[in-house]
């Protein structure tokens, strides 16, 4: 199926998307279509180990780099030394900005300064800016001089950007083209100027003598015209600029709101200075997403590829909270010990109470604040919202009264049944309404509701489940 | 800034980004810069009270069709219906497309079938279908009904595929051209072809006299090159063909892997039938997200724009699991009663034990859980992870039976922070193991991991830690 008359070319810069021979339409069903499969790694990894070393270049070869470094990923720490150390030159770039930055981060000693900043300087400045920025500062250096003038420019004054701002991610490489041109000037124009254009670009910036923004035209809108036709003729409404500021999680909901491909970066003064392009955008809403994920769960930055002293460290915060929280528990139970004491089937049913309420509560949590990170909940209809999670709460509280109550009586007698309903209600509720209120709160606060909501909520529906329970036991059981 | 010489127009087929009047570069910085701001809603709510029929109107016009669905997604039940019936008719199929699905459910009862099927007919494929998908079978039918023969003939198809599968989500309309074509062939065809062409599109496909796919063709590519150049020169390793039945989720891994911005879409025979373009995966990558957030919370799946009910009926489910789940726990305690009723500082300590080990089991479970939808995980390095999580446990163990041993002991004595500083090692040990296993064995099993890992896990790590807690203290202190 595959008659492309020319052989594969890998260097990075030589194709947008040079794919090797990964399986197509007429593969088995179940099977991916990408990646690379538990079996090929084993048998590069086997390969590797009997020191086959041409054998495994001529499988790399055929791999895409996005591929080459899911291998490296997949492989033992031994295998994957091995595998940087076999990999050609001009390949090094690439592999090491698809590669996992915490993995990046293990494997890039293996590299001679020289080599990196040949890596680098293969790349577009978005991915050589990625490879460097998490560097110490004197290889960073190191890197940096080795680079050609140019080059070193752009690199250096995106990393003077905040880390999570549209200024590090941009793109310097772009196509810009002054008002008055015609849609045959920039067509000569794109293929004259071939060495100095970006690998792939998707929409023609239009620019005034100031160099502001003042268009952007799509690529199939450009090429559908009369050559004849005035460029600026062909925008259409105003264009998506990008303050070189911008927070990157803003920079992926620009691009989600308006379905966009590219976007022109600005500084202050509104002058074109770079271009962010879909394909950082995926990946920011990726690990925007991932993080969002992490953070309520208190997992920390690490992930399966992190060193096991940095997630045992990523991990003891969220837990010496939760232990301060767990005490406060412990605390408020203490108070009725002497209750307690008498009867001992609130010790059994206790946990019920508050397990409950920290799930209902961690519902209406998840949803709260996911509908904050994307815009689609705002002070405009934040108290309707608040206001759906109180009768739910409610129903869900009267619902699962019932049928706790039920049992806890069939177990304990019919006293314990209506304590427990009751106090069950009271807690669904106000988990349903901390669960809304509390990301609210902290959004309001300029908190990130992601990061604190958890432990607040789980407090909350600990310390007033107990509270409740013990509480309603004392005063009608004794 | 804005130097347009055209007045926006906002008929949808007239430009891919017919943007309004939002702040550019030069606006205050912490301001975002999409999207509509709470104070925009009130003021359109007002005048939506006030009758103000034209000046609403007048606001809209200068809005993108992804801001009046945000316009109509803030605003009051009372007003969303409002703002449906004056929007103009050209607009309804784009705006219906960004709104959030539970609203569109609810909203799309205001319009006659005649007035849907031309929304409709001015979308592409990929949009229509969406729009109609979840229509009742009588208005669908209707709508269908309506459409131009062509038209009908391409949305009826895509229904035919699964809900989730790429065949559901493609676009129709594409450029392909044969082999032996120029690049200036091309062009010239692009040109004249302008009314049955894709609004945007970013690659031209090549096929064979069979209609199969045997390269893409990036538009920049293409405009870099002499009119005299065969365009099937230009192709570069094989293109990557998204077979009509794959998943969504694993398009939306493809083109991550990738970083692509459009993929040809083939049939069981490999002739090419469609498109996906980023835009819509970007769409997809974010649902996906969201799906494994809510389902690792048990959320169901509803949003702030669900209704009461559909809220409250989707999370009962998952609170009826943990119910059975926390009955399970209370019977673990229940069977130590008698060792409770002597030692009642075991019922004060003992959800401190539980509580941790389901915070530790969380924090892995969510890491490998995304490791795995990602595909960082898998078999080859699957055994490697549980190993990290079996040491984390232990560190982490070590280091939380100290802290909470000497505050039990401080509080409750000597033998009582021995025994619960050992059964929180065993918790945290077991509930890493844990967090790591239960995802990959119902991987393993074929069962979705972010479903169902978490109520396996709290099980575990409740049932141990009061196992643990209590079972060392009848051994130890009676």
């Amino acid at each position: 199926m595959h008659t492309d008359p020319h052989t594969p070319d890998l260097r990075p810069d030589s194709a947008a998307h040079p794919h090797g021979h990964r399986p197509m339409g007429h593969e088995a069903e179940d099977e991916r279509p990408y990646g690379v499969e538990p079996e090929f790694v084993e048998e590069i990894v086997a390969l590797l180990r009997a020191r086959e070393r041409d054998a495994v270049l001529a499988r790399l070869e055929a791999l895409h780099a996005a591929d080459i470094a899911d291998l490296i990923e997949q492989a033992d720490p031994a295998e994957r030394a091995d595998l940087i150390d076999l990999l050609p030159a001009e390949l090094d770039g690439e592999v090491l900005s698809y590669l996992n930055p915490d993995l990046r981060e293990a494997l890039i000693g293996r590299f001679e300064p020289q080599e990196l900043a040949a890596a680098v300087a293969d790349l577009d400045t978005d991915d050589a800016v990625e490879l460097i920025e998490d560097l110490d500062a004197e290889t960073r250096a190191q890197i940096l001089a080795k680079l050609p003038d140019a080059e070193r420019a752009l690199v250096q004054e995106n990393l003077t950007y905040d880390e999570d701002s549209a200024g590090r991610m941009m793109q310097r490489e772009l196509v810009a083209v002054p008002e008055f041109w015609t849609v045959g000037k920039t067509i000569d124009f794109v293929r004259a100027a071939t060495d100095t254009l970006p690998e792939d670009f998707y929409d023609i910036f239009i620019v005034d003598p100031m160099h502001r923004v003042v268009g952007a035209v799509p690529l199939s809108r450009l090429l559908r015209q009369r050559r004849a036709m005035r460029i600026a003729d062909l925008v259409a409404g105003e264009v998506d600029v990008i303050p070189a500021t911008m927070e990157r999680a803003e920079v992926a909901n620009l691009f989600r709101q308006y379905a966009l491909v590219s976007a022109p970066v600005v500084d202050p003064s509104g002058r074109l200075i770079g271009v962010i392009t879909v394909d950082d955008v995926v990946r920011i809403i990726d690990e925007e997403a991932e993080d969002d994920l992490r953070k309520l769960s208190g997992s920390g930055d690490t992930g399966v590829f992190s060193g096991i002293a940095d997630i045992a460290r990523g991990r003891v915060g969220w837990l010496t909270v939760n232990l301060a929280t767990a005490f406060l528990a412990s605390g408020v139970i203490s108070l009725f010990e002497g209750t307690i004491e008498q009867i001992v089937a609130l010790a059994v049913l206790m946990p019920i109470v508050a397990s409950m309420g920290g799930n209902a509560g961690t519902q209406t949590l998840t949803v709260v604040v996911r509908a904050l990170a994307t815009h689609e909940l705002s002070s405009a209809n934040a108290m309707r919202v608040v206001g759906k999670e109180l009768l739910v709460g409610l129903i869900n509280g009267g619902i699962f009264a019932v049928m706790v109550g039920v049992i806890a009586l069939l177990w304990y007698g019919p006293m314990i049944g209506i304590v427990i309903g009751l106090a069950m209600i009271i807690n669904l509720v106000v988990a349903g309404l901390s669960g809304a209120l509390i990301p609210l709160g902290l959004e309001k606060l300029g908190v990130d509701p992601a990061v604190s909501s958890a432990v607040f909520l789980t407090t909350v529906t600990d310390v007033v489940g107990f509270l409740a329970f013990l509480g309603l036991a004392s005063a009608f059981l004794l």
